[in-house]
């Protein structure tokens, strides 16, 4: 269809609109179609509708990503869910997106679920058929991590490195804690905030242990390899060097991050100081042979929907016209809802 | 006309969206509009329309705020302005907003110009007829401030107290600086991220004196008389109580903010200590008597557009008919251009 007859067309009826955009995933699928529905918009009333812009251009910028995040409900409710998706059509980012970017360079994947300086504490789910993004939930009501003074929200790009699993009953030689039964999670310190449902392919850089509530809770200190400053961070050691004060402010914010709801100050091993990158590796590596257990049903799933697509050898791979159906009956997408000011609010929490 | 109408209409055409929108302000004018206009959206398509979600219910929270702001042209181009109106039509929010929010309660009005967490240097505009407030321009370039690790964008809602002026022929009897011809800017500190254009009701609780490139550049604290803590915060005393670190954070937040952009560290009159309630009141005193002579043509405006429609005196009151016009000619409102992301830098500057 070309940009002119849809001009035509949407004169005569907003149908056509409808239809456009139901074709048209967030973060998009194909450059073509991003390109007439921005010329839509320039038939459209201009003015208020700033939300409708950034998605546009978020997946323009997308089009050459290999994944795709599909959004599902409205954000801000307990509905809400992001899919991915590959080239061949939906995928779970936990069990088919690879651990890998590049094996050779020790590139990983990363999966964004909390961009830098949001608070809304999104993450994979591992129960639900696809492990699709969705808001954690604490006494019915949706979680807002507390802004600690001087931190706004998440201090890095926050997310998980795919086809990991922190097995909940093996014990960490280094901590002496278990697992915290997800995959792992790592932190982007790049220049650049991320968008939620991105996948970034990162360096590796070193890690810290936070012990959450009694369980090994590994952080991968990591920079999107795109990043200007990517080449020059070569190991723990030069996070300090160009970020000076980052690594101290992160394990503070992890201490902290949970006093205002309640909870007591969280503790790190080997006394809250950064291992190195080959430290970090070796780690991953460990986190990466439980999850190579769990897709292939050696080790006890415990509640964790290990549904995908992609692994040959698991007994839980699926059919993609399976996974489409699943994507099909989620709820449709609306419009945000409104979030209360509250979570806004900046704690002033002060350790001794 | 009623909401049933609206939907039946839309169902035909397009058009009657446009006419809709182009009734409403940003911010809103009329509390029944912004609900036709919700139930609109609920026919529309309902995925990737966050913004425009979030655009309505600023509105439906303002419609019962005694000023309005009016966005024009497209955020994040030179273009883009937000006019004020009052119930009667179109004002200056420097010369028609009045300085006491309540005179007897010492409460005085706050035009908000950049919420917190946010960076880009919104300010009134002095030099245009109405001074609406727009983005400053450096070089060529919209201006956003740099974010100075571990800060976000401002860490307050800034802006200004309305009919005030600082003077730049008269010495600071307490600096030693001639003013920085500028309204008093003021800082917010409650727990409420506000919206750019919002008018405050604040208690005011002191002072810092910053010296900016040489010019006296009070900087007033207070917060927001709605706020829950409100009440227990009585002087500047009462803010290291119950936000332990913010006055350091404000002070050094202001010495190296211009320093990613190659400028020296800024200065503080006495020796950065912030000065009492009493003696806020006493500046914002002297600068609203700069500003009554500015406004009655007994002071040399240089520059400064003085055009208002509610200061009786003064020979610059222009008729309201006018001011419309000023609003009426400036560009239609659109969509928000795209931001580069090097805006989002953290840069990490330690003073010594």
């Amino acid at each position: 269809m070309k940009t002119k007859s849809v001009r035509t067309t949407l004169r005569n009826t907003p149908r056509m609109i409808k239809l456009l955009f139901a074709e048209v995933h967030l973060y998009g699928r194909m450059h073509i179609k991003s390109h007439v529905l921005l010329s839509c918009f320039k038939l459209l009333p201009l003015h208020l509708c700033g939300g409708l812009r950034g998605c546009l251009l978020v997946k323009r910028q997308s089009t050459l990503a290999m994944y795709q995040a599909v959004e599902r409900g409205s954000p801000n409710t307990t509905d809400y869910r992001i899919y991915f998706r590959n080239a061949s059509g939906p995928i779970s980012p936990l069990h088919d997106i690879p651990i890998f970017a590049d094996a050779s360079k020790k590139t990983y994947n990363m999966v964004v679920e909390i961009p830098r300086w949001t608070n809304a504490k999104m993450e994979i789910n591992l129960k639900e058929v696809l492990n699709p993004i969705k808001q954690d939930v604490k006494k019915g009501k949706l979680r807002f991590v507390a802004n600690c003074f001087p931190h706004h929200g998440y201090i890095w790009n926050y997310g998980a490195i795919p086809q990991t699993w922190e097995n909940p009953e093996v014990l960490d030689e280094s901590t002496g804690c278990k697992g915290d039964n997800d995959p792992i999670d790592i932190l982007e310190i790049g220049f650049r905030v991320a968008k939620r449902g991105e996948v970034l392919q990162v360096k590796v850089l070193g890690t810290v242990a936070l012990i959450d509530e009694g369980e090994t809770d590994w952080k991968i200190i990591a920079i999107d390899v795109n990043d200007p400053l990517a080449d020059e961070l070569k190991d723990i050691s030069d996070v300090e060097k160009h970020f000076p004060g980052l690594l101290k402010a992160t394990v503070e914010w992890f201490k902290i991050y949970k006093i205002p709801d309640g909870k007591p100050e969280n503790q790190f091993a080997f006394n809250g100081e950064a291992k190195s990158r080959e430290f970090a590796h070796h780690v991953i590596d460990d986190v990466h042979k439980y999850w190579c257990s769990l897709i292939k049903k050696e080790a006890e799933a415990g509640g964790i929907s290990c549904a995908n697509v992609t692994n040959a050898e698991s007994p839980f791979k699926i059919e993609q016209k399976d996974a489409e159906d699943i994507i099909a009956k989620s709820p449709q997408p609306g419009l945000p809802h409104p979030v209360e000011s509250i979570v806004d609010k900046w704690h002033y929490i002060h350790l001794k």
